[in-house]
């Protein structure tokens, strides 16, 4: 069957693989109906080393249900069901608190050479405990809104939660990438009374303004943090969604976060070392957040996708066949296009 | 009337100065019953420049009310109170969020050449806003519980509050210095299940094993990790108090803390940059804490020091009257103290 591969910078190639089969009575296997590209995809095809063996690419899809190991027990096969970006058990004691990403039983999509969601077919090992049917059918139009719960909406959902966002109070979302923009969403979603999108791209920044952004800041640095700080009164925001991850990024977030308040970062860290020292000690500055557990939060945001109250599918404006991956990995990467949905 | 005043490193000295009077129709002065020396008292008797005029010092104190402002509507004469370690409005946004150590009137005692709360008598500004009425004698036996209320029992709670101490959970405390202790009581008090207690002075963790810790470490730097992490199956702490401040002591923290949780930090920071990337952000580690707003909690502790279930005031190994309060300074800063009452 076709799958995506990496071979290093820039080169993502389609390729025939064998299909995956059950390997544990706790697996199932998948047949994809639709999957897409992660901003971390592009990491690796930005900056890495050439690769003799491609390695398989893909962690967010949805499918339906081939084959079913022995034990499983919620799935049948023909379910469509949705896959958070990483298999978790659903009974540990890290799973029961919520923490699917630091599962006992952890398993990541694509490694060990075995095909990667955004391939015609994916074996989810724990499928139990990670995969959640869809209420709809495989044409339903809803399926890429859906699609974003298995990493990018959830993500930003993630910054907003441990951001700490409340009714009414000020929220700064830093990046107009598709997490900043689902944090937008899931700012709105939880009630904040003004949430100041900083980013510098005007079609990203007019959707964040259509998802609920009552500012857009396209200034940086000096001048980000001054125009944030201005629009505040002085005080900053209560949250601020770190959806970048750059020392930069991070370090702006400290600058405009009021006393008291509470930076929620999910951009994947790029830096080592932060200042946070006496002065924002003094503030009362909490920084949370981290790589969100899409599990726990799939059914609760599912409800509003179904009900029409919150449509993240929009941030899909390039769809590709799998054979035209490697398209929606150069769109992204240059910036031509916030991501990318992919058709197996 | 006397005062304490710090001249430079080690040099205090008990002098007269002014008795405060009223300035503002808002103040409040208090004839000090009772004051103690501060962990952060020691920053400039241990590292200073010498100073041609004395500065004064204290803010930890109890007293009489002697004569109030003008509108001060909540206090009268003769009163028994308890001063936070900062005076704030009690009307602004922050103090109405319960942060009242970034209100918007901010004080704090001793500044402006004024006597601080190592004196006979203090000024006290926005004397409603900050003041709280102790209800018991003058004599009882009760104060010097009370009086930690002003800082370093409610520091202790907020390391535990902002460190998520739950039910059940397992946390550290960082530090078996007097906020290290009362974490501890706090961590107690708000249910903890295991309480690790990270110090080595023995008679110190002594007292913290009768204040509820459950295990002592008394390994610090690699050792007292590899120390906790055994202790805790490999998984770390649920929280972990954060009561020292140094580089040492944070990065430590960042150890033992377990995937999901947090570190509650109020020793002043003596540190500027901390390892805060993507090995914290993949396990959702938080960082939350800061200056303790002790307004806030005064009552709430206030109950259980009256009842008897706690007595925090047990921190308190040593007494001297005002003219000996040097030695108080000596004691603790040669650790041969824990911490110093002060009896005008």
């Amino acid at each position: 069957m076709k799958a995506t591969l990496m071979y290093g910078p820039g080169d993502i190639r389609v390729e025939e693989i064998a299909r995956p089969e059950i390997q544990n009575p706790t697996d199932a296997v998948l047949k994809v109906t639709l999957a897409c590209v992660c901003g971390s995809d592009l990491w690796d095809f930005i900056d890495s080393e050439v690769l003799a063996v491609g390695r398989p690419r893909g962690h967010e899809f949805l499918g339906v249900v081939e084959s079913v190991g022995s034990v499983v027990s919620t799935l049948q096969v023909g379910d469509l069901v949705l896959a958070p970006f990483v298999s978790s058990c659903g009974h540990c004691d890290f799973c029961l608190q919520g923490l699917q990403t630091s599962c006992r039983e952890l398993a990541f999509f694509g490694h060990g050479g075995e095909a990667g969601g955004q391939s015609e077919a994916v074996r989810v090992p724990n499928a139990d405990g990670t995969l959640v049917k869809l209420p709809v059918s495989i044409d339903s139009p809803l399926l890429p809104s859906l699609l974003t719960l298995s990493d990018v909406m959830c993500t930003g959902h993630h910054a907003a939660v441990t951001g700490k966002v409340k009714k009414g109070e000020t929220v700064v979302v830093i990046g107009d990438g598709a997490v900043g923009l689902c944090a937008v969403i899931a700012a709105k979603r939880l009630g904040a009374g003004r949430i100041i999108l900083m980013g510098r791209h005007q079609d990203r920044t007019g959707l964040g303004r259509e998802f609920g952004a009552t500012d857009v800041v396209a200034e940086r640095d000096a001048d980000g943090i001054a125009k944030v700080l201005e629009l505040t009164g002085g005080d900053g925001a209560h949250s601020v969604l770190e959806c970048v991850g750059t020392q930069t990024s991070i370090e702006m977030a400290l600058s405009i976060v009021r006393a008291g308040g509470t930076v929620g970062r999910v951009g994947a860290a790029q830096y080592e070392q932060i200042p946070f020292g006496f002065g924002p000690l003094m503030r009362n500055v909490t920084i949370s957040g981290g790589v969100a557990p899409a599990r726990q939060y799939i059914e609760e945001l599912m409800v509003d996708v179904l009900n029409g109250s919150i449509n993240p599918g929009r941030v899909f404006d390039l769809e590709v066949s799998l054979d035209d991956v490697a398209l929606g990995y150069e769109s992204m990467a240059n910036r031509t296009k916030i991501k990318a949905l992919v058709r197996p």
